[in-house]
């Protein structure tokens, strides 16, 4: 079977803003049938997430979410710092939010939003956790909690938590679990 | 407990693009510590994403993401038109995606990103499908594929879709399943 041309060409673009998290950029694009169309990309530096996992109890954060306008307890997560490896963001990131370093495993990588940015998530599992805080962020303002491993993934399967990440990253471990 | 005050006040604000599908603001919040911080918002009307069965088999679409520069195998999805309830929106997007018109069962809602944008997408399990296209979108290009159930399981286990609304709508379906 010939596979269907759908490379959309850059034909120029312009940075609509470039903030202190986000680059948002409108680019013209030649389509496979030769017309034209524009896109809407945000550019984002990455992301980590952790699924942290003691005595189990997996460790989650609640916090304020200002784009939401409500607080969600989620998974502890951050963006990469320029040039840190995702490994090394989520050992400084589990730190920084729960107080505890812990072996990192790599899980999953996806995209959060393909439909309009390019952030991409790398999950990690973390185990065999020792008490070794950094400080948090100076506008950040989270309570850990910590729930039953099994309550988790019954809140996950059961659309109990408000963000993708928290959901995904509960049901990939449970299944990897068997 | 008493609980910890995360509430973010917005002061001031600013609306930095208006475009075809996204709305990006930046506010200036005060914080529970009384400092100031800004807040990078990527407004978004939602979405919708589509887990069709049949025969055994899932649905899904492949295209070309220009946010990301590749092209995805994802299920079908799409945004909501204004006033358009979610289901209705599934319903039209299965349609134009794949051709099926078929039952809408709702299974989840999240956020997909949270820390950066208010866009919320919800779930749909569809069965009973019935050729009744529709037509697509003039800038979609659009290639449907099916899978056995049993392999998309399989590969979003093991990290093999590459956004995070497929995988999770995969592993949630499959809980579902027991």
């Amino acid at each position: 079977m010939e596979e269907l041309d759908q490379h959309e060409e850059r034909i120029r673009g312009e940075v609509i803003f470039k903030g202190r998290l986000l680059c948002v950029e409108r680019d013209t694009v030649r389509l496979p049938n030769g017309l034209t169309s524009s896109r809407e990309v945000v550019r984002h530096p990455g992301a980590v997430g952790i699924i942290a996992l003691m005595d189990q109890q997996v460790l989650l954060v609640r916090q304020y979410r200002y784009a939401i306008a409500q607080k969600t307890l989620e998974i502890p997560a951050g963006k990469l710092d320029p040039q840190e490896t995702p490994v090394d963001c989520a050992v400084r990131e589990l730190r920084e939010e729960t107080g505890y370093r812990g072996t990192m495993e790599h899980i999953s990588t996806f995209y959060t939003t393909p439909g309009f940015s390019d952030e991409v998530m790398h999950l990690f599992l973390a185990q065999d956790l020792v008490w070794d805080p950094l400080a948090q962020d100076e506008d950040e303002f989270i309570e850990v909690e910590r729930i039953p491993w099994d309550e988790a993934v019954q809140r996950a399967q059961h659309n109990d938590f408000k963000d993708a990440k928290t959901v995904l990253g509960i049901l990939l471990v449970k299944g990897r679990m068997g």
